[in-house]
């Protein structure tokens, strides 16, 4: 009869310590714009400002041509600007498009702390959409996307093995965080916060299988519309388990083959993830910056028409497991492999949408010296680490050893940097408006109505 | 060297077989109405009948009272109509609200072939909305209908440790299935196919534990919306890994702990898996329906109103496992009770949506008799299986013992009863066009336009 003696299903959940997803929905609910460190609004700032900007470049990558008809097809009322286009769609579409732009350049923010993840292009994609339908100032879409910030990094803090299980945790961590970003903008209570918590974490999904394809950029929009949805439907009573992070057969146990849902809480107030967050000097995957960093001090050094004998490269293992691609025909593929960037950061000192775009990973000059970079691996190396050396045709050896790679934590890149960073991004695509949308989001916590950025980031084509 | 000697990104992928994706792809964009033996074209239109019978009995549930006002706010244009209601939803919208409404009252079909799952709901939603923006007949949608069930089941197949896992496989392996079945509808080619594919698996969830909330259903819808969606971005060109299923960071390793992926091949288009599916007469998970069947036989046998001493079952563990609930106090947790569904089968004769409402679960004479209830487990019977003994007042015993739950594969319920439990469904809520409706099932494959499906379905109220 013991089975029959509870109300509650029996998955054994006396053994696990619940009451996780409630404390972190309390904290959603509770988070007020005035508990903010000084620090995180700025990094708020910060995040919001790089975001757009490459939403703004990404706006115009070919993907997304396939993307919006597709989108404008299904489209709700179209009521959200489509960031970079002239064109509106409706919440959970402009979510989808907004997300992916932000993402497929794969030169958005990305935070290292124990998680992999590009937080922004879910987070704020799904809040900027919610914020067409109601009035949102400044300083509530700041709360409600420092609160979706934590939740996504927390989540993921509780599911150790989430990353290495093969999941692109843009796509599920991005589809909590959202989630609860969005609860947090409807001023949703710590019950209804569970819920949208609950509906988002049942959403959330993404696979890395689908690296070096369209799918992984959209990974980061569905998880926008995701968290969108599950917002609303909290909001209109909608329910869910009130354990979805840390239930017997919750995110931390499913998504995971560890899970530490204590983790999720650990800290919580005190330690804010987004003052950890990085943003992206170059236009690729993280691990290939600190390779760059150095090709671009060794050619500014030895100067870049050098004629190059060799290119030796000392990095963490990890660089090399996820791009070791050798000799990538596309743009998309090139942003995986080790011996394009180093070619590129030496031959233009840079590793921009330019380095990384079709034309340059089959231009003669760059397949050329990427023929002559060696990588050999060093697990005594950190991944923010790496070691170049540079052999000229003329015997002559340049050597750079980068100890914190530019746009970490170690070594943030800094407020004039991120501007610059944002109107190259920005200005070949909106030209005069990127200055006034800068503007904007460097008094972000004044602006009386959210609507306004989205608003100055639209552009002229559809 | 060796790492960057190849342009795939180096997970080991040698090591694995590849070309799963495709081979279930191919099978997929070639399967025709005259492939389909006439046992696999029967069960598909038994399968219509049920799954639009079990949606629109549910399109009354309070859920869908949460769900809909939501849904509407974000409609796209209003053109699928919603099930059981006057009114009308954009594509994805409708997929949500009719997928979501097939499965809320856990009435719908159930295969059990190593993969417990609810396939239709997710497959013929999706299907349904997308028939609605473009020429599709019965034959069509019946042959578009099997192709998205023998893809569901056995991506189900090649991840064996999946549902144990905790997912929730109407959720996940709904979605897969859903593309599949769009991607036919639609007439991709075999590339198109494999990318529909990977986009619906990369969109994949649903987390058992949300069993017993509103999110149980919504997964089914969402995981309609999910596959076409896919489908639609396959056809306006799309992509994604080719290797979704069989890849190293692919569906089959990531979302189980056993990956068999040569088994979702296996005897493909000699074996069609809708052959196996099998359909509820009760309104509840199908380990309940042995004891059901045992309870409404001794109910016969003795009288239902004769004064009880006792019943005592004997069920498979699993039975116990997920249906221990022994007093509860909503009609939603009553379908996850052994002692509840023992009661009201033994006094109503009966196990349908008014045995499973809040009344009845409230109702004295069912509390009464459940405290009578007593559960002992056996290992050595099937699933399908139970043993009851009732004892009554006067100390006269009877016994009754199940080998075969009616409406398993063993013991299928017929087409009769399939009608009569339609009828019961559809006639409270459409009345006289619930004949209408059976009629155009029960020449589906006849079918000029099957707009008419949903048009049939529609009720009065919004």
């Amino acid at each position: 009869m013991t089975a029959l003696e509870s109300e509650r299903v029996s998955y054994g959940a006396d053994e696990l310590r619940l009451g996780i997803t409630r404390k972190l929905a309390g904290f959603v609910a509770g988070l007020r714009y005035e508990d903010l460190p000084a620090d995180v609004v700025h990094q708020a700032r910060r995040g919001v400002l790089d975001w757009i900007g490459c939403g703004i470049a990404g706006s115009r990558h070919p993907t997304l041509d396939r993307l919006l008809p597709v989108l404008s097809a299904l489209s709700g009322e179209a009521r959200v600007p489509v960031i970079g286009r002239a064109r509106r769609l409706g919440v959970l579409e402009a979510a989808i498009a907004n997300g992916q732009m932000g993402h497929v350049l794969d030169f958005d923010d990305t935070h290292m702390g124990g998680v992999v993840l590009h937080a922004s292009s879910p987070l704020l994609a799904a809040l900027l959409s919610v914020a067409q339908t109601r009035p949102v100032d400044g300083r509530a879409l700041i709360t409600a996307y420092v609160a979706g910030f934590e939740v996504a990094v927390r989540s993921g803090q509780g599911a150790p093995g989430h990353h290495k299980g093969g999941w692109h945790l843009t796509g599920t961590l991005g589809s909590i965080g959202a989630g609860a970003a969005v609860a947090r903008l409807l001023g949703l209570d710590e019950t209804g916060t569970v819920h949208a918590l609950g509906i988002a974490a049942t959403q959330a999904a993404g696979m890395q299988q689908n690296r070096g394809t369209m799918c992984k950029s959209f990974h980061a929009g569905k998880a926008a519309a995701n968290g969108a949805l599950a917002g609303l439907l909290a909001e209109g009573g909608f329910d869910s388990s009130d354990e979805i992070l840390e239930g017997k057969r919750g995110f931390c146990r499913i998504y995971s083959d560890v899970a530490e849902p204590d983790r999720v809480v650990d800290g919580l107030g005190s330690r804010f993830e987004i003052a950890a967050n990085g943003y992206k000097p170059y236009a690729c995957g993280i691990v290939l910056h600190p390779t760059i960093d150095a090709l671009v001090a060794i050619g500014n050094r030895v100067g870049r028409r050098s004629d190059v004998r060799s290119i030796a490269l000392r990095v963490h293992p990890h660089a090399v497991s996820i791009t070791g691609v050798a000799d990538p025909k596309t743009g998309l593929k090139s942003k995986f492999s080790l011996s394009h960037s180093a070619a590129v950061a030496f031959l233009d000192g840079a590793a921009g949408i330019e380095q990384y775009g079709d034309d340059r990973a089959r231009a003669p000059d760059v397949v050329a010296l990427r023929d002559k970079v060696t990588v050999e691996t060093d697990d005594t190396l950190a991944k923010d680490q790496a070691f170049a050396r540079v052999v000229l045709a003329s015997g002559e050896t340049a050597d750079h050893f980068v100890e914190h790679a530019t746009g970490t934590v170690a070594n943030p890149i800094s407020d004039a940097a991120l501007t610059a960073k944002f109107t190259a991004n920005a200005d070949p695509v909106i030209g005069g408006r990127a200055e006034r949308l800068a503007d904007i989001v460097r008094r972000l916590e004044h602006l009386d109505d959210a609507r306004a950025l989205l608003g100055a980031a639209t552009g002229d084509g559809g």
